[in-house]
């Protein structure tokens, strides 16, 4: 571009737009102060509003810069003229901060060709085109030459345009050719070329947006009560590990053991949460800390860190990642209490402050402050964080990231991410929209959401285009059905059909999703008063009898595991279901019958698609019949197609069309999933 | 706030969250890379998400900083706490370049006074609260010192809670006081200060936003036909300024001049825009350039630079402001063809390129090319723009902004602000969202806008909101009921009653609105086929002969230039139409029936308002009768109010309520424009 005028009289930092304006750009977080995300391999869409002055034609590319600053440029196509909206589908392939710049262009070949054939058909100014024609393709070769390609099109175009011995028609027309027009899709003639702002990318591994989780309290698995000594026995990261293979086989990837450390004995909470906890009583895994140590320790009951690199080499030998818990908070027994006061408040008489909600008072429980003394604070966590990471641990489930400093988790993260990028953070904040959307702005990989509230379908399918949609570029889901403090009345009355529909939608429309162990079993009787379990597992071992399910067992049949099993092994079968973003919702005639589909591009060459379809019944106490109404073309099927649906529930297979009777509920299955097969 | 480690990894740019998250701060233009926009005196709503971990509350400051550094501080109030929302409303006292940013802070009082209600309240470590508030209110005593604030208030109950002896109840009262929390909402107690990005904010005169505006072609002012000669005179500046008493009476403030300069000839457009003129068609006045000069010069059949010196003397004692026409565009006979060919776009040929849109040629208008030189292109712009400026113009339309580079308006109008930054420029860009956004973001202070196509209710009030909403932070709209260009079907068919409406409905709703000279005389008949006037006064005279309406004379009476008067007056009598933020609409039972109010605070301190609500029946066919449902507390009032309604159209006043009967159209006035007089 040519020299301009400096621009002056206006303050520094205001922007001077480009010769051809390129504004909203998107997909951006904070306008591009936070990366935009992705995972490896996932596509996603740039758009951006691209228009110039006058009647010139206009065209843009979308770049990617790789993170040793490699270009990868991405052809846009213009969605929608009058809003001057266009649109790239990219994918980055391989983690790393990248970053992308969308760049606008004078096409000056397309505005010849657009004019030429007007005014060569109405045979007006023919030569004068045929010459502009010779000057834009010439500047064209010269674009192209170098670049490896053949530009013999672009000769013989030239010449024939010269040739003024031919018919016109030939003349323009080899201008025009398929095979120049492949050319300047590829390789094309940009003039005026004018980049947007450059808007950073975090590109992580794909675990950070796809993966099947189960969550255990490793003490309760290989606990039980010995009724001639009178009391429980705890179990250990060892009996632990037993389970990892029936948890394997069910097809989950990660296993989230809840906290590890040795629990406080000041003010321990009893079952059901009581005030004063039992002798034998083991005491919420949250209240972390006594005098045989903190975050950094592990609690005598499940072992040692040889037990611990045990668990975390068996999880690995059976295909599944372990998740820690990152509970920050101190039980008044906890070493910090002397060797870090300056992470607790200290009130006006002296003491420590515990855990208020006036009037409500958590004794058992101090919280952390950062403010006293930032830099100790933020170095102490980050030690204990090393710990863990030094057993192999990638994957932190983080306690109530909301009631710390936003700044603290940015800076945590990002810290170690340093020399662990493949790190991956969960926030378990269910708080305000605000808050969520700020921690997974600053670096949280995964949220768990309000899914376990959004029962009914247009809950459900407005929750669904949120998270598809604009939030996709923060935010990756967590889908819960039921987690060891959240037992919704949907899941208190709506039997094992409720269930199954839970799991189903949770697995089926978010690439992640959570299973808290029980989940087999039905436990659905909550605490009088709360939405939570009775005999909460945070406050006593359970000893599920898992080998009373299996074949031949006195429970045979009684367990959905074979249910969890089924979800898990068609989230493998289809990597459409590995993305959020190509989420479509359908409609049927029945509100109580939700419809959705993931479609996906497999073989970039022949369009080769893998598309799953859910049809689920949201009602778990009646059966209903209606007809569902398809979106076909978000499918990559015409509208007047028919193809074989094969649901990989019930193993059935029917012809389908844009609308179809279905059938579900209590009495067979409540939810088709279907492999769309297409002709 | 302490030190924080500093934050690695990640790449430089992105941004870090302060201690206390402060997002989506609004207005902003391009998340603060271009100005918001705002007029001297005009409030506005700042707006952020303010939020904090944990139960501690937070609170927040709005703070402008003038074009000298100086820092004005504005409490924010909390407008939806589920959302994190808070707003506070601010003025800027003079023009400028200014700046804002929200600050965060933890309020540590507040906390206090809440948990300390609570707990007094329920008898629970009464006096560790007292303690705690002796901590809280000497820490807010010493941020008050040396604020010339009184401390007696915080002297005093510090002093009571400290008293074991005192009550709890006067204890906690005194720290509670009336003037404790006056004094707080003043000079406040923050800590954790943490401050939103610096959000740019241009401030300019009140002209940029408020003006009635009337068009005219100084040639017609004072044309006539010379029978005996048989061809037509033209009018001069110094007759056309003969008009300007005329003009100031119906109360305009802003007479704007369609191009005064030569003329071209070659390819010059006749009567009705045919392809040939006449000998006598004067041709389109927006064919600039002659050998008599170019846009640095003024047509010899209107004057010298003299007598346009005495024009805008002339306007001015007249109290009002010119507004030049501004055309980049060239005759084939214009001086730049020959002293700036860089200016044009050579063909093949050698020829230089006339406009087109293909097969269709436009033989007497060559485009500028900004690219060729932009160096040069830019410059010579800038020395025609001089030239008027030297004579005293500081407003300019500019013709089709659209089909020149953004690029170049942003630094054309930003280099004529550094010297003189009261210089106002109306976009005439009737082109796509996103060009006339961009044309707005970067420097115009008005835009036409889509308000001649826009009739219905619902388009209305869809695009009144849309104007008075986001896009208030960066476009100033401006109406016109019909423009020389323009007469939609609506003005076309609708007859007088219908040219009212249109006219009330632009000088109510848009602080800016324009009349295009003989809407007093209802000239409604188009060119067939198109939706413009038959015998466009661009390619002939037009002697209106206005005399004949005078008072006495034989056409007295069939002027609206009584309504376009009564419309001036009462945007004069009225402050609140002077804005565009705060207009409010409300409903009618008939939907051909729209209503809007617009409201404003005129004494700070007593909170007296100015309240104009507007009723207006835009089917101008037909009277209708039907009953319009008022938003009271959208004007200042309890919902159960009643208030005299005065009607500035009828003078009649009326006692009305939330409900009230109207009767409006064409057996007597479409239009109430009340004058809300609340009790």
């Amino acid at each position: 571009m040519s020299v301009v005028p400096p621009l002056g009289g206006i303050p520094e930092g205001v922007r001077r737009l480009g010769r051809i304006p390129v504004l909203d750009v998107e997909p951006t977080v904070r306008h591009g102060e936070l990366p935009a995300k992705s995972v490896v391999h996932e596509q996603f869409v740039i758009r951006a509003k691209v228009f110039r002055e006058g009647h010139d034609a206009v065209n843009a590319t979308a770049v990617l810069t790789d993170p040793d600053g490699g270009d990868h440029y991405f052809p846009m196509r213009i969605d929608n003229p009058g809003l001057s909206a266009w649109s790239a589908t990219v994918v980055a392939d391989r983690p790393g901060w990248w970053s992308y710049r969308v760049e606008a262009w004078s096409d000056p070949y397309a505005t010849w060709a657009h004019d030429a054939g007007i005014k060569i058909g109405a045979d007006i100014d023919v030569e004068l085109m045929c010459a502009e024609g010779v000057r834009v393709l010439d500047r064209f070769r010269r674009a192209v030459a170098g670049q490896d390609a053949d530009t013999g099109a672009l000769d013989r175009a030239i010449d024939a345009l010269e040739d003024t011995g031919r018919s016109v028609v030939e003349r323009y027309s080899l201008a025009v050719s398929d095979e120049i027009r492949g050319l300047h899709r590829v390789i094309p003639l940009r003039e005026l070329v004018s980049p947007s702002a450059t808007y950073p990318l975090l590109v992580e591994r794909e675990r950070a947006l796809y993966g099947a989780w189960y969550e255990i309290f490793p003490r309760s698995e290989g606990a039980y009560f010995d009724a001639q000594q009178g009391h429980w026995v705890s179990g250990t990261l060892r009996t632990a590990a037993d389970r990892l293979p029936a948890i394997a086989r069910m097809g989950f990837d990660v296993v989230y053991l809840t906290p590890v450390h040795p629990i406080g004995t000041t003010a321990r909470k009893g079952r059901n949460n009581t005030l004063v906890a039992g002798p034998d009583d083991p005491g919420s895994p949250y209240a972390i800390g006594s005098p045989d140590g903190g975050h950094d320790s592990i609690h005598r009951d499940l072992g040692t860190f040889d037990d611990f690199d045990f668990f975390v080499e068996q999880a690995r030998g059976n295909g599944l990642e372990v998740a820690m818990d990152l509970a920050l908070q101190a039980s008044p027994d906890h070493p910090w209490v002397t060797t870090h006061p300056e992470l607790f408040t200290t009130r006006a008489d002296g003491t420590i402050a515990y855990a208020e909600n006036p009037p409500k008072k958590y004794q058992d429980i101090y919280p952390l402050n950062f403010d006293n003394d930032p830099a100790s604070a933020y170095a102490e966590v980050r030690r204990v964080i090393q710990v863990w990471l030094d057993h192999g641990v990638r994957i932190f489930r983080v306690d109530n990231p909301h009631t710390k400093p936003v700044a603290f988790w940015q800076w945590l993260i990002a810290d170690v991410a340093k020399g662990y990028p493949e790190t991956i953070w969960l926030a378990e904040a269910f708080t305000k929209p605000a808050m969520m959307r700020a921690l997974a702005e600053v670096g949280f990989q995964q949220s768990y959401t309000y899914y376990a509230w959004r029962n009914t379908r247009w809950e459900l399918e407005e929750y669904g285009r949120e998270l598809a949609g604009d939030s996709a570029a923060y935010m990756r889901p967590s889908f819960w059905p039921t987690t060891h403090d959240i037992l919704t009345p949907y899941m208190q009355y709506g039997g094992p059909t409720g269930w199954k529909v839970r799991a189903a939608v949770a697995a089926m429309m978010s690439p992640t999703y959570g299973i808290y162990s029980g989940y087999e079993l039905h436990e659905h009787v909550a605490r009088p008063g709360a939405e939570e379990q009775i005999d909460n597992e945070k406050y006593e071992y359970k000893d599920r009898q898992w080998y009373l399910y299996e074949p031949g067992g006195p429970l045979e049949g009684q367990s959905l595991s074979w249910y969890l099993r089924r979800l898990n092994d068609i989230r493998r079968w289809h990597p459409a279901l590995r993305w959020m973003r190509n989420l479509t919702f359908h409609t049927a005639d029945d509100e109580n019958v939700m419809v959705f589909s993931k479609s996906r591009v497999i073989d970039y060459t022949t369009g080769e698609r893998d598309t799953v379809l859910v049809v689920a019944n949201l009602d778990p106490h009646a059966t209903r019949e209606t007809t569902v109404h398809l979106d076909l073309e978000a499918m990559g099927m015409a509208t007047w197609s028919t193809f074989e649906a094969h649901d990989h529930m019930t193993n059935q297979t029917w012809q389908w069309r844009a609308d179809n009777f279905v059938r579900l509920g209590p009495d067979n299955e409540p939810v088709h999933i279907i492999h769309v097969r297409s002709h």
